[in-house]
């Protein structure tokens, strides 16, 4: 499949996306910190979570799931942990202001715990733990999200995706990211497998009797994914949900509202961020040094035949981020087409956007 | 295959247990300390991680890889993160008294994070952070391992198989626990399957040429493992590896020595602790309550047809728990009759674990 799209200055994709932002009642300053979220995670290549969401978040601002003026507060705090209320603001502010303070705490006591309650989709959870990282911290962010996970042998979904992210510093300065849901391969991928007429492999999707199955649509019919690695992955779903959803008092698993099919309805979401200063615990540059040591191991492993190259975590979404730097970041045409119709929906000037990154 | 073994009562056990360690320059306490860990390791079930264990890490002690009189000291500490030097003790002692300190600085903080150098084996994780969901904490316990799984594509292991343990508590007394290293399963059963004239699935194992084998001794002849899940696995390993070992600056990956082969060398393993008081962040009864819930919901789930049953994290591990409660702890024969060489060895009565439990 070839992926047409097109290449977007960041300043102007910011712009863009700041302005739809604004369109939709969110404060100037909200609007940067949330279009950054979006812009960046499209400059990583992550295009699924990047401004594509924008027209299904504004539909929530419309219908009413999230209100464009909240601001995230603190329930309670003590020492390294806090809680916090997401007041069913845009996913993307909760995320980026709850992880600031994890980092205000962690400078404080070391290491911290932030756990949000009425949060909304966050987009890619590893904006949130790379703040950590360009902060010589290690970050961890988890979300619970509605369920398509299913108990091994049961029928139906059970648990959430709950996409885990970490991140690590490193001596190179690009930061080590793994960041990923929890189905052996994303829902998205699957469908777009099965529409080009590949097979599905057995054990990725049980039907609604909890049967293996070959057709991902049977996610939208009762059916469930399997997480990866079976009863493993099952396990870290199961715990994912516990520290993210249930530490902080959101939404469990079926208690979840879909953020695209009940706009109008708050998520209810909850968020795990936690974040380790790794000066208050050894040298730095001691440690980033080290890691690059160990990855450099990792990378040089001799190759196996038919192996053309051996990667980190988040080494791909690294290089496309240096890319973009140079050439423009690449939106999907959809996602573009979407862009340019809220654009003109909240009176931007379109030509902004329509040049196409010149 | 019949698993033959032994009832012995906890009492028993931990008596020899603790003999043992003392014959070997082990204090009163430390001997206590450690044979609790081996002994309840043994209650739940894991007899892989329980006494079985002990003839090799009298060996260490023997050959000078485990030091009976080292006393874990805080290298550093800062609020919440705690850098502690387990200068080559028994793991279960550096693990048990790392958590201590853990719970203790998330009492005083709200979470915590304890990183370990110079640690060596610490057994199953489930103890150390079960001792925290028993303080109403949610624990979190790292350690790492030699390597023996395999980047994707590459030849030969570049990464332990770094176990990782979570525990919270629930309203019933009993936590929730998950506990697992990162193959897709155990080595020491694929080398029982093997043994049985069962089929390996492919992509299990690699040979020292990175191709599927069929054979897992090709482990110990320069293959490797495939984490469970592939390169989502593979990435949880890599992070792993860098939260345990890297934070508190241990012997990363190829710089341990492993415990069994080389008994007279420090093994160098790193363990990072996490406790996080839940008082801090909700009401403990309502959190409680709310894990419950959820189990519950993923037990009730309707069964696909040819499941017996629903299982939750570590739910097999607490059932039998109980019954070594009610029955005496079982342990593989192999395990004991080295059990009572051992006990032998330093004098102790022989006749006091001979007599099985009664």
């Amino acid at each position: 499949m070839v992926r047409q799209g097109v290449y977007l200055s960041a300043k102007k994709l910011m712009d863009t996306a700041s302005g739809i932002l604004r369109g939709f009642g969110f404060s100037e300053e909200d609007s940067r910190i949330a279009a950054k979220v979006l812009v960046d995670t499209d400059a990583r290549g992550v295009s699924s979570h990047g401004v594509v969401a924008l027209p299904n978040y504004m539909q929530q601002v419309k219908k009413g799931g999230i209100d464009p003026k909240a601001q995230i507060k603190i329930v309670s705090e003590s020492g390294s942990v806090c809680l916090m209320d997401g007041c069913n603001g845009l996913g993307q502010l909760s995320g980026a202001k709850a992880t600031l303070h994890a980092i205000e705490l962690a400078k404080k006591f070391g290491s911290s715990v932030v756990s949000v309650k009425n949060g909304s989709h966050y987009g890619a959870g590893a904006y949130y733990a790379m703040m950590c990282a360009e902060n010589d911290m290690i970050g961890i962010a988890i979300s619970n999200s509605t369920p398509v996970i299913g108990v091994p042998g049961s029928k139906g979904p059970a648990i959430g995706n709950n996409p885990i992210s970490i991140a690590a510093p490193t001596a190179s300065g690009t930061p080590i990211v793994l960041d990923m849901a929890l189905s052996i391969v994303a829902v998205g991928k699957m469908m777009n497998m099965y529409k080009e007429g590949k097979e599905i492999p057995d054990g990725w999707v049980f039907d609604s009797e909890g049967m293996p199955s070959k057709d991902p649509n049977d996610l939208d019919r009762g059916g469930s994914a399997s997480a990866f690695g079976g009863y493993k992955g099952y396990g870290i779903a199961v715990m994912a949900e516990i520290l993210s959803s249930i530490l902080p008092g959101a939404g469990v698993a079926e208690q979840l509202k879909d953020w695209i099919l009940y706009p109008e309805e708050p998520s209810r979401l909850g968020y795990f961020i936690m974040a380790i200063d790794i000066s208050k615990m050894r040298d730095v540059r001691e440690f980033k040094q080290d890691v690059s040591s160990f990855t450099d191991g990792l990378h040089n492993r001799p190759k196996a035949v038919g192996t053309d190259r051996l990667l980190i975590p988040g080494e791909i979404e690294n290089e496309i981020m240096e890319r973009s730097e140079q050439n423009g970041i690449w939106i999907p045409d959809h996602a573009y087409a979407k862009l340019v119709n809220l654009a003109k929906e909240v009176g931007l000037e379109v030509e902004d956007i329509s040049s196409k990154g010149d």
